[in-house]
C-alpha cells in the first residue's frame, strides 16, 4: 500500500508542510529513514535526525519549531507519537487479515468452530473442541480433544494445545509454543526407577494473555495451571504444573517457574530468572534478570537481584565489594601481621 | 465417565461411609474439591480440609478417625494415597487411547509400521523407518529416514526425530521436542569464517526415557548422544552432541549440557543448570538449580550449588557473608585505622 | 554404502598397509571403533588406541611409526585429519540429497519457487514468497507471506518463518526454530493493563548463517533484527527485537539477548549468557557461560565472566576468596577482639 502525505494528513487531521504528493509505503525510526518511508519526531532528544533523515514524510508535534532546513515533508499533528502509534496499529491490522479454511485440514466431526475463522493448512482440531468466533489458527496448529478457545484468539504456526486446555478471548500465542504438556512428576521406586505420576489437570489462559514463541506451559497434576488475564509471557519460558501467574504480570524470555509457585499480579520478571516451586511472589514484585528466587519474598518496593535474590541496591553494593575481594583479603592478612607484631 | 461411590468402593475393595449413590466424574486435591469430584486424604497435615471440602467423595485410610462432622461420602481403603494413584492411572489410561491412521499422512513405502498404531494427521515417516507395536505418533510428528522407534512409544504433536536416531520401548516425548539436530560444531578458518564439521552420528534414547516439551537433543559428531534407560528430561533442555545421560537421572527444565559431558546414573539436576563439555558427573550427584559445573566433581553426598558449584552448605554460608560484605569491608577499614593508631 | 580400503586409498591418494580388500561402511572415533568402521589417528596423544582399536581401517599420517603390532589396515596419507574431514564431508553430502515436491503441500499461487527444490510433506508457503534455487524445505515447514529465501538454504522440519523475513543464501535452520515472531513490546496503561505495540519490522539472516533447534528470533518493531554473514547460533537461544549479531559471531545454547542490543563481529559467547537490551558488545569479545552483561564493555582481550560480568582471571580470583568468606569473616572477628584487647 502506498499513500501520499496529503492522504495521511487528512486521515490524522494534520497539516502538511512541504510536498503533499510525496508517497510513502513503509515506516522507520527517524534515524533509519529512507525515501518512501514515514517517521515521527516526538522526543526533542532526536531533533537532530530530522535535519538529516532520508524519510519522505515525518510526523511532528503541532508546535515543533525547526532551527535548520528540513528535506522531508512534515505533517503537524496534536501528538506525533500517538498519531504514529495509531498508524502502526492500522498497518498491523491491515496486514493480519487471514481468512477462510484450508482444504488440507483435519477437523474431528464433533468439534465446533465459530464464525469467520481462519484455519490454515495442516491444522488438526480434536474431538469436542470448541473454537470461538474470529479465531485465527495458522498452519500446522494442533488443538487437542475438548480444548476450548475464546473469540478473537490468534494461534501462530505450529502451536500445540493438549486436550482439555482452555484458551480465553483475545489470547495470542506465538509459533512453536506448547500448552498443556505433562508436568514433570515422577515418584522414585525403591529400585531406583521412577514411576510417572499421571498429569490429569489442564492449563487455563485467561483473556488478553499473550505468549511468545517456543514457550512451554505444563498441565496441572490435578486442577489447573493458570495464567491470569492480561499477563504477557515471552519466548522460551518454562511454566511448570500448577503454577499460577497473576493478572498483568510480565515475564521476559527464558525464565523458568517451578511447580505450584504462585506469582502475584502486576509483577515484572526479567529474563532467565528461576523461581523454585511452592512459593509465592507478592503482587507488584520486580525481579532482575538471571535472579534465583528460592523462598517467599516480601515486596518492599525494591527490585530483587542475585541467586538467591535480595534487594537490588544492596546486591549492587555487595557485588562491588566482591569485585575487590582479593584486596580485602590481602588487607586482612596484612592486619593480622601487624596485630601479631603489636601483641609481642 | 461418571461413577457412584459404591462402584468405586467395590473397585478399590473399600468400605463406603455416607451416601453410596453419590456420583463423581472428576478428581481434585482435597483443598480444591467441588461437587462431583473425588479427593483423598492421606497426610494428617491436610486433615482440616476434610471437614470443609466440597468434594463429593474422599478416599481415607481405614483407620482414619474424624473429629468433626464430614459432608463428603468417605471410602475407607488400606492406603488412601496408593488407591488414589491407582485411580489416576486408570483415568489416564482410559483417556489416552488414540487409535488408527489418519488419511492425511505421508509414509514412505520402505517404512515399516508395527501393530495397532496411532498415526495422527500430517505425520511424515521417512525411508526405512522402523516403528514398533502400539506406538502413538500424534499429529505433525516428523520421523526421519532410518529412524527406529520401539514398542509402546508415544510422540506428542510436532516432535521431530532426525534420520538414523533410535528411540527405545516405552519412551515418551512431549510436543515440539527435537531429537537429532546437528551438534554445534564449526572449525574456525584463518579468514575468520567458520567451516561446519559434519555431524554424522545419531541420538539413542533407551527404554522408559521421558522427554519434556521443546527440548533439543543434538546428534553426535560420530557415534551417539545417549540418554540411558529410565532417565527423565524436562522441558526446554539442551543436550549437546556426544553427551551421555546415565540411567534414571532426572533433569529439571532449561538445564544445558555441553558437548561430550558424561552425566552418571541416578543424578538429580535442578533447573537452569549449566554443565560444560567433556567433564564427568559422578553417579547420584545432586546439583542445585542455576548452578554451573565447570570441572569434574567428586560426589561426597552433598548437593552442589553456585557457578562454579561447590558444596551446598558451604555455598549457603559463603553467600550469607556475601550479603553482608559492605559491613565486613567497613569493619576492616575501621580495624586498619585502629591498628595504625596503635602502631604510633 | 561400503568401500574397500583400496578404493578409499585411491580416492585419498594414500598407501594401503595391510589387507586392501577389507570393507568399511561407517566411521568412528578410534577409541570407539568397531569392525566395518573407518577411523583416523592424527594426535599422538591418541596413539595407544591404534593398537587396540576394533576399526577395520585407520587413516594415519605418512610418517607415523608404529611401536606395537596393529590389527587394522592402515592408509597412509599426507594429513590424516584433513583426509578424514574430507571423507566426513563426502558422507554428509551423499546423505542429504532430498529432492522433489511432496503432493501434500500448500503453496500459494503467488509464491515463486526456484530450481531443483526439495519441499517435504505438509509444508506451507505463503503469498508472494520467493524461494531460491536448490532450497530444501523439510516436512511441516511454514513460510509466511512475502518471505525471501536465498539459494542453497536448508530449513529442517517444523521451522516457522513469519511474513516479510529475509533468509540469505546457504543459510541452515534446524527443526522447531521460529524466525520473526513478534518482539515483546507492550506499553503499560494507567489501569495496569498492557497495550501491545505492533511489531512491524522483520528478521534478516544473512548468507551462511546457521541456527540451531528450537531457537526464537523476534522481528523488529520497525526495521530489522539482523544476524550477519556467517554467524552461528545454537539451540534454544532467544534473540529479541532489533538485535544485531555481527559477522562470524558464535553463540552457544540457551543464551538470551534483549532488545536492540548490538553484538560485534567475531565474538564467542558461551551458553546461558544473558545480555541486556540497548548495549553494544565490541568485536571479538569472549563471554564465559552463564555470564550476565548489563552494560557496555571494553574488549581488553580478556574473557569476561560473572553476573554482572568482568575479567575472567579477576573473577576467578574473587570467587576463590568468596569460597572462603566464612574464614575471612572469622579472621576479622578475631582481629577485632585482639585490637580491642590491645587498645585497653
Amino acid at each position: 500500500m502506498e499513500f501520499t502525505a496529503a492522504t495521511i494528513a487528512q486521515f490524522l487531521q494534520g497539516i502538511v508542510e512541504g510536498n503533499p504528493d510525496v508517497k510513502v509505503n513503509n515506516i522507520a525510526k527517524i534515524e533509519e529513514g529512507q525515501p518512501g518511508y514515514l517517521s515521527f519526531l516526538a522526543n526533542p532528544k532526536y531533533e537532530k535526525y530530522i535535519y538529516t533523515t532520508e524519510s519522505s514524510v515525518v510526523l511532528v508535534n503541532k508546535d515543533f519549531v525547526a532551527t535548520e532546513p528540513i528535506k522531508a515533508t512534515l505533517i503537524r499533528v496534536a501528538d506525533a507519537y500517538q498519531a504514529f502509534a495509531f498508524l502502526l496499529d492500522m498497518v498491523s491490522k491491515a496486514r493480519g487479515e487471514k481468512k477462510g479454511v484450508s482444504k488440507q485440514v483435519e477437523i474431528e466431526p464433533t468439534a465446533k468452530i465459530g464464525e469467520n475463522p481462519y484455519i490454515g493448512a495442516f491444522v488438526y482440531i480434536g474431538e469436542n473442541a470448541r473454537i470461538g468466533n474470529n479465531v485465527k489458527l495458522y498452519p500446522q496448529v494442533y488443538i487437542g480433544d475438548n480444548v476450548t478457545i475464546g473469540d478473537e484468539a490468534i494461534l501462530y504456526p505450529g502451536v500445540k494445545v493438549y486436550y482439555d486446555c482452555v484458551i480465553g478471548n483475545n489470547v495470542t500465542i506465538h509459533a512453536g509454543t506448547v500448552i498443556g504438556s505433562d508436568g514433570f512428576g515422577f515418584a522414585p521406586s525403591e529400585d531406583g526407577n521412577y514411576k510417572k505420576i499421571p498429569q490429569l489437570g489442564n492449563v487455563i489462559l485467561e483473556d488478553y494473555v499473550e505468549i511468545g514463541a517456543n514457550t512451554a506451559i505444563d498441565r496441572a497434576v490435578m486442577g489447573s495451571t493458570i495464567v491470569r488475564k492480561g499477563a504477557k509471557i515471552d519466548n522460551l519460558i518454562q511454566i511448570a504444573h500448577n503454577v499460577e501467574i497473576g493478572e498483568n504480570t510480565v515475564i521476559a524470555a527464558q525464565t523458568g517457574i517451578a511447580g505450584s509457585a504462585k506469582v502475584g499480579k502486576g509483577c515484572m520478571i526479567g529474563g532467565q530468572v528461576g523461581i523454585v516451586g511452592h512459593i509465592a511472589i507478592p503482587d507488584g514484585m520486580k525481579i532482575a534478570a538471571q535472579s534465583g528466587i528460592s523462598s517467599n519474598l516480601r515486596n518492599d518496593g525494591d527490585v530483587v537481584q542475585g541467586s538467591p535474590a535480595f534487594g537490588f541496591g544492596k546486591y549492587q553494593r555487595c557485588y562491588a565489594v566482591f569485585k575487590n575481594l582479593p584486596d580485602l583479603r590481602n588487607t586482612v592478612i596484612e592486619l593480622e601481621k601487624k596485630v601479631k607484631a603489636l601483641e609481642k
